[in-house]
C-alpha cells in the first residue's frame, strides 16, 4: 500500500497510471488497469466521432464499476477535432478524470472543469508543466526523454526533470518515461514524483487489444532498439527501429525533410494497420526505453500486483536500515 | 547511514563516488571528498608523466589520513600514454583502487591486481559492464545518457541502464549521469545500484580546483544548456553550450566532418585553459544535465551532508508507510 497525493487526487489504491495510448488504451486495456488499482485513459482521438466515444464509455462501464479516464491529445492540425463535443461527451456520461496531452489546452480547461472533472496535463518540460498548473490543470505527467511517443524536443531525461518538476510544482508530478517495473516506482517516488505512468509496459499486456506480433515484439527487443524520428519536423517520435524507421532517418539525414517526404514510409504515423495486421516491418510502433525492462506479457493485475510487490520488496531491502539506524543503537 | 556493497567494497560511509575529472579531481578535491567519507578518484592523465602523478599522490597524502583513488582512462590513440608506468606508481604509492574508464582496460588488469587494487570500471552500457565483470573488474560505474562528458552511443538514460546493469551483473552498481542530490542517490538505490557517482555536481564545490567563473556557470545554467557534440565522430561529449559547441554542431551538421575540423573550435578538448582563465565562451567545458539540479558551490562535507540528510528524508517522508503497513494495522 503506497499512499501519495496521486493515490488521493485519483482515489485508486496503486499510484500507477495508464496515460493514453493511440488506438490501444480502449476499454479493454483501462478497465483492466482501474479494476486493478491504477487509473487508465481512454484516448478520445482514436474514435472517429464524439459519438463513438460516448459508445466506448458505455462499453467500458460494463466491464468496470470503477472510475476511469479519458485522454484528449489536442494536436496541430488545420482541420482540428471537434474537441468540445468530446468533453461534453465525457461530461454527460459522468467521466471524472481527464488526461490533456500535446498543445496547451487552456482554451477547452473551462469547458472540462464546468463538468466537475480532475484534468492532469501530460507534458515533457518543466516550464509547460507551470503552465499547466497556471491554467488549472491539477496535476501533471511529465515525459522524459526514454519516453515512447512524443518526448519533446528537449531530451532531458526522468532522473532529472522530475525532481525539478516537484520543485516547481505544487500540484502533484507523475513521472512518465522509462518505468516498467517495481524499481521504477520505488525511484520516481524517491525522485519528489507521487505515482508513476507506464505506456509500453501496459501495450504488453494480456488485455492491450493489439496484434500478438507487437506485443512479442516489445518482449524480444531491447532499450537499444528504439529511434527518435521527426527530430528535424521538431516533432520528435520514440519508435521502434524497423525498416520503415530507417527510410524515415535516412531522408531526415540528408536535409529539409518535409511531412510530406516522410509520410510515404510512417504509412498512417499512429500505426493502427501495423497493431492490428501485427507486421512490425512497416509502419512506426511508439516504443520507449522501457522496452528492455519487459519479458512477458502479463495480464494488467499480475504487472500491477507485481509492480506494487518489487516496490515494497525493495524499499525493504535497501531502505529499512535507514529507517531503523534512525531509531539508535538499540534496535541497529 | 546507508550501507551498500559498494561502502563496504571502499570501505566508505557513505555510498558516493567522485570519478575522474580531467584537470578537476586533482588532490585538493579528491581528499576532500574522502575525507567526507565517500570515495575519489584522481586523474592520472592529467599529469604529463608518472612520476608527476607520483607527487600528486604524495600531495593528497598530506591532505588525508584516509584511502583515494586514481582514475586511469584508456584513449584511443596512436601515441598511448605510458600506462604500466602510471600503474607501478599506484602500486609503489600504496593506492587501493583504481577507476578505469574508456577502453577495455583487459590488457592491464593483471599489473593492477598484481598490487592488489580493487578495479572500478566506468562504461556506458550493460554490454561492456559485462566485459568488464568477465574481465575481473571488481565493479562498474554505469553511465546513463544524461551524463556529462562520453555518455556513449546508445543513448539509454540512468532509469532503464541501472536496473539492466544491476539485473545483469554479480559485482556491484554505481549509477552515475543526472545525479546531484539525496533524490537521486534514493532513485540509484530503488534502482539497483550501490551507490552514485557524481561528476558535475563535485566541479561545482568549493574545492573543485577550478575557475569561480566555471563553478557560477554551473549553477547559472540548467538541465536545457548541455549538448552532444562529435556523435558524427562516433565519440560523443555531452558539454555546455556555448559558441564553440555551436559551431562543431554546425560543422557536424555539414555531414563529413572530421575530428580534424573540429579541433580547431574546441580549442583542446579537456578544456584545461578554460577551467583555469574561466572564459566559459570559448572551448569545451563537460556538463550533464545534473546542472540543473545544481544551485550553489557548497564544501565536499556540506554537499555529502546534505545528500545523505536528503536521502534519510525522502525515505522516511516516502517509505516509512510501507513499512508501517507492512507491520499490520495496530501500528498503522
Amino acid at each position: 500500500m503506497i499512499k501519495t497525493r496521486i493515490t488521493e487526487l485519483f482515489n485508486i489504491e496503486r499510484p500507477i497510471l495508464q496515460g493514453g495510448l493511440m488506438w490501444i488504451s480502449l476499454a479493454e486495456l483501462t478497465s483492466a488497469v482501474v479494476n486493478a488499482g491504477g487509473m487508465g485513459f481512454i484516448t478520445a482521438l482514436t474514435f472517429p466521432d464524439p459519438e463513438s466515444l460516448r459508445t466506448e464509455i458505455r462499453r467500458c462501464r460494463e466491464m468496470t464499476s470503477r472510475d476511469f479516464g479519458i485522454n484528449l491529445t489536442f494536436l496541430p492540425t488545420l482541420r482540428p477535432p471537434d474537441y468540445s463535443s468530446f468533453i461534453q461527451v465525457c461530461i454527460d456520461e459522468g467521466i471524472k478524470f481527464i488526461e490533456t496531452a500535446g498543445y496547451n489546452p487552456e482554451a477547452y480547461i473551462d469547458h472540462i472543469k464546468s463538468g466537475g472533472i480532475t484534468v492532469i496535463h501530460k507534458c515533457t518540460s518543466v516550464r509547460h508543466a507551470l503552465k499547466a498548473q497556471e491554467i488549472g490543470c491539477d496535476a501533471v505527467t511529465i515525459d522524459g526523454f526514454e519516453a515512447a511517443g512524443h518526448p519533446g524536443e528537449d531530451d532531458v531525461t526522468s532522473l532529472v526533470l522530475v525532481p525539478l518538476a516537484s520543485d516547481a510544482l505544487r500540484v502533484p508530478v507523475v513521472a512518465s518515461g522509462g518505468f516498467a517495473d517495481g524499481r521504477g516506482l520505488v525511484a520516481a517516488l524517491g525522485l519528489g514524483a507521487d505515482g508513476i505512468n507506464m505506456g509500453t509496459r501496459f501495450a504488453a499486456t494480456k488485455e492491450a487489444p493489439v496484434h500478438e506480433n507487437i506485443k512479442k515484439t516489445l518482449v524480444e527487443h531491447s532499450e537499444l532498439d528504439t529511434s527518435l524520428i521527426m527530430r528535424t519536423l521538431g516533432n520528435t517520435e520514440r519508435v521502434l527501429r524497423n525498416p520503415s524507421v530507417e527510410k524515415v532517418l535516412e531522408i531526415e539525414g540528408r536535409g529539409n525533410a518535409t511531412i510530406e517526404d516522410i509520410i510515404p514510409y510512417v504509412s498512417g504515423l499512429v500505426g493502427k494497420a501495423m497493431l492490428e495486421e501485427g507486421d512490425v516491418r512497416r509502419g512506426i510502433l511508439s516504443a520507449g526505453q522501457s522496452m528492455g525492462l519487459i519479458h512477458d506479457i502479463p495480464s494488467c493485475r499480475e504487472l500491477m500486483d507485481r509492480i506494487m510487490a518489487q516496490a515494497e520488496e525493495v524499499i525493504r531491502e535497501k531502505f529499512l536500515q535507514v529507517l531503523t539506524s534512525e531509531r539508535g543503537p538499540e534496535t541497529g
